[in-house]
């Protein structure tokens, strides 16, 4: 598999999407792998795979790559002497947070004909936007944590009893996040969370919840991992859950019953079936007095959940050999041409 | 105004959104129209404004015109000896259906970091998909018509009494619509929807229903249309409800009390603020037993819907001068630095 790792991005999750890649190159060992980078100010640069290493990014020696050119069909590198098309099977969108989950990098491959794996426009907005999940499950059948939807400038009120904890509609990896105890200290979380979003949503925290984790992906059959018990202390901040995209060894399954386990996976296939199609993602849910609830959607984990996985590697070929093609959409140009003989030219 | 209208498109409406640019040209008096058209293989060119009409696109003349790349920051003409920015106050997204409503080029604006007027992103995608507005209306306490939902798969069975009036989720235009008025036209009328896309909402049709048009936007203040009241027939199809598309003189006013044309502006207000700021649309709404209910967003309506606008020249200026504006996210590489001197390279 010739596979392109797309990365970086405008994002608050610029530098641990550089993690992930990196991490990948461990992972995918049987595979080629080209890397193009995307830049805080959104150009693209073609890196060398030997040479990777994250000092190339924090130093701003990629600037010293080949930029290159978003054209129909392919990324491209422009010279003196013409122009030479970047070549690869699959394009693995690998930014994490803004311009990647939000849909930006899904709307330009899809545009510009470039094959690639990731959620695609209407299922990253809806996975990327909090809310938006809410109403996602909600018409699936999938339940959800209850919550309370505020804008910056609706009044403060929540009418759900403490400790709640607030989230920032739109961000992931915890960013802005907090966890309130009683109503005093509300109007400070507010105004954190406030500051990265316009909206947030405010849910009951529950103390010790088990939560279980499960990532996959449809190929021409189902591709589950096993189910992961993630480890945990109160509240995951941005720097100890980030270690997490530099994982590359498989980890333990979760010790739950079989049952439970069938369940989680068919919430999953729910949720990943059809607005999924073309991508990996990861689903983290809690189980309360038995029910299983959809926390979120985890459109593109952190260094793709590959330690979750037997054969990531196979699994990945798999999936870039089977992606959703879009409708051929063809312009014949009868309507214009009825107009022209019915009234003149318009 | 120096304003560039992109149209055409990889789209179904691909022909009238060549219509709906030539419109423009007569509406947009005062103005320098910059014409870049979006090929049905989605090739960017520019056309020249003087020579623009119908015949250049469907002859396929065009292909003779300067290709366009899209870079970060501008549109450019690259040639042998460098490459030439072309030059525009802000972009009108002009594309009718795919690509232009779907939330494609927001994206692609958006990313490159173009000034653009139309719904962004998110809006796009929740106003293109119908079953997507439902969810949307109800968050905002806006009222809709009743609805069932339907995929490709599921059993073909609807609840609701007849006649009903079947719609793709995604395309607009009445592409794929049918009113069913028994039961054993159902599964004509839901072949012909499957025909164009993979879920179809059902609705009651409403014989004779009061139907009111609302355009606007937020530029620094409230620009609200006249409310107008559509002529019908039983049914639109899809040549009679496009010659919309070239209509350059302003319409009547619905003859209605102040008090229902205050009701269908707050409608209006509520579906519009904040999501689709930096966009002009239209909201059509029902009248039912007095009570205004939401029946679709046009995010991109034919011309604009610039003949319901006293002054649309005016506001167009105003508001390519009050675009909302990206927030802009500084990667400062302290986490990359924060392992290094940790770990040593990652």
């Amino acid at each position: 598999m010739n596979i392109a790792i797309l990365f970086g991005g405008s994002s608050f999750e610029h530098e641990i999407s550089i993690v992930s890649a990196i991490t990948l190159k461990k992972v995918l060992k049987k595979s080629s792998i080209t890397y193009i980078f995307v830049s805080q100010d959104r150009k693209f640069y073609l890196i060398d795979t030997d040479k990777i290493n994250s000092k190339l990014f924090s130093s701003g020696e990629y600037k010293k790559s080949k930029e290159l050119i978003l054209k129909s069909g392919a990324f491209s590198i422009d010279g003196m002497f013409g122009s030479k098309e970047v070549n690869f099977d699959a394009l693995l969108n690998l930014i994490h947070g803004r311009d990647g989950e939000d849909g930006k990098i899904s709307s330009m491959m899809e545009f510009f004909n470039i094959p690639f794996i990731s959620p695609r426009m209407e299922a990253s907005v809806l996975s990327y936007n909090k809310l938006y999940t809410k109403f996602l499950a909600e018409s699936l059948g999938v339940k959800t944590v209850a919550y309370e939807h505020l804008s910056k400038n609706d009044a403060r009120k929540i009418t759900m009893d403490y400790p709640i904890i607030i989230k920032p509609v739109r961000l992931g990896s915890s960013i802005g996040v907090s966890i309130v105890k009683e109503a005093s200290e509300l109007d400070y979380a507010l105004d954190v969370a406030f500051e990265f979003d316009t909206d947030v949503i405010v849910e009951p925290f529950i103390e010790g919840v088990k939560e279980f984790n499960q990532a996959g992906c449809f190929t021409s059959e189902w591709e589950l991992s096993i189910v992961e018990e993630p480890q945990k202390e109160e509240f995951l901040d941005f720097e100890k859950k980030y270690m997490d995209f530099s994982r590359d060894s498989q980890v333990l399954s979760a010790d739950i019953s079989e049952e439970l386990k069938k369940k989680i996976q068919e919430s999953f296939k729910k949720v990943y079936n059809p607005l999924f199609l073309g991508s990996i993602i990861r689903c983290d849910f809690f189980v309360v007095d038995g029910e299983i609830l959809l926390n979120e959607i985890n459109p593109i984990p952190g260094s793709m959940a590959n330690y979750l996985f037997d054969d990531f590697e196979g699994m990945m070929d798999r999936l870039s050999k089977n992606l959703p093609k879009e409708k051929i959409i063809t312009v014949d140009y009868q309507y214009i041409h009825s107009i022209q003989s019915a009234k003149g030219k318009v």
